[in-house]
């Protein structure tokens, strides 16, 4: 199993998950988040203030999955996810050990399902 | 180590984190998320109108452990935080490289202590 | 790659991001926490009733990086978020597998400059 944690812009996420759910994928999890991207440390000016670039509201979305639905899963958030302007986010691929499904004790594929 | 992370039902956190005291078990962090299982994209119709799924408020919470404490604890979240009715989460067991603690540069298990 | 975790005094994280911007490193995720650490199940005692530890806020940082630049922004965390008394936070060293920036469809080394 693979953690896919996709960091996007808010905006996205209904047209991600309506994508998700036409191939089956439901199990998913979103938090509220900010960040910054690779414009590090630049700063602008605004009314003669000089101020430093803002932490942008973002959604982390994380669905745990099978190894083989990866690729496919990572294809769907970029052709939902991209706008072509900079900051449509990133996608990171973690590995997980184990699974477990709380009502049954399901694990493994069988939790995921 | 590894980090549990568990998607539990907000309101059974409390019982949980008792359980957890009882057992000597302190360090856990939690975050406010949201999300759907495998009740991927069903439908509804309430007073006429089709209506998705809703995201359901779920909370997250992770403790980083040692690998021989992870079978307890998952047994400790299950018998804590399960009603049998969908919906009662998931729990997943992520590798952790190492821990540190900022007050002390302590690394490793006795960091987690 | 690595993702660097810390969970800190949110009040430390204006310092630590210039600390971080200071040499480069810009990209990161931040979300809001609570937690407890190894304070567990303290209790105390406020105008004659007994009460549990509260859970604090806390905010989680989240870097990924390349496995070179970790050792260099442990040091920065602590030299930043670190005041000496409980509470000054953890960090979770956690293996990626891989990263990919949605704009461009860039993975690896290339995603996290
Ligand atoms: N290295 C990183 N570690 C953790 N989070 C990151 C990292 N890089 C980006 N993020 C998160 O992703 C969000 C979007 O990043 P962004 O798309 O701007 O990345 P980028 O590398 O600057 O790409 P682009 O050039 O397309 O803007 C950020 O706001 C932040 O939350
Ligand atoms: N594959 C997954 N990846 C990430 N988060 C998930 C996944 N599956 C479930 N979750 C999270 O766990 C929460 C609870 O899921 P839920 O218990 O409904 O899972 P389920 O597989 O549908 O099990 P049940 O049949 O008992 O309802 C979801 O709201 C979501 O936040
Ligand atoms: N084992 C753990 N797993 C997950 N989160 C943890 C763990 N330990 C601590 N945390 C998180 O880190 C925050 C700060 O922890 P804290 O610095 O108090 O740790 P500590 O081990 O008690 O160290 P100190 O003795 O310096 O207080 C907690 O509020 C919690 O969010
Ligand atoms: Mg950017
Ligand atoms: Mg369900
Ligand atoms: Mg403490």
């Amino acid at each position: 199993m693979k953690k896919i944690e996709a960091i996007i812009r808010p905006e996205k996420f209904q047209t991600l998950r309506d994508e998700l759910s036409s191939v089956g994928i439901g199990g998913l999890t979103i938090t509220e988040a900010a960040g910054t991207g690779k414009q590090k440390g630049q700063t602008g000016v605004f009314r003669g203030n000089t101020f430093q670039i803002q932490l942008l509201p973002k959604l982390k979305v994380e669905m745990v999955v099978d190894d083989n639905q990866v690729d496919g899963i990572v294809d769907i958030i970029i052709d939902s996810c991209r706008t072509g302007n900079i900051g449509d986010g990133k996608i990171f691929i973690h590995p997980i050990e184990e699974i477990i499904r709380i009502r049954t004790k399901e694990r493994g594929a069988e939790a995921v399902l």
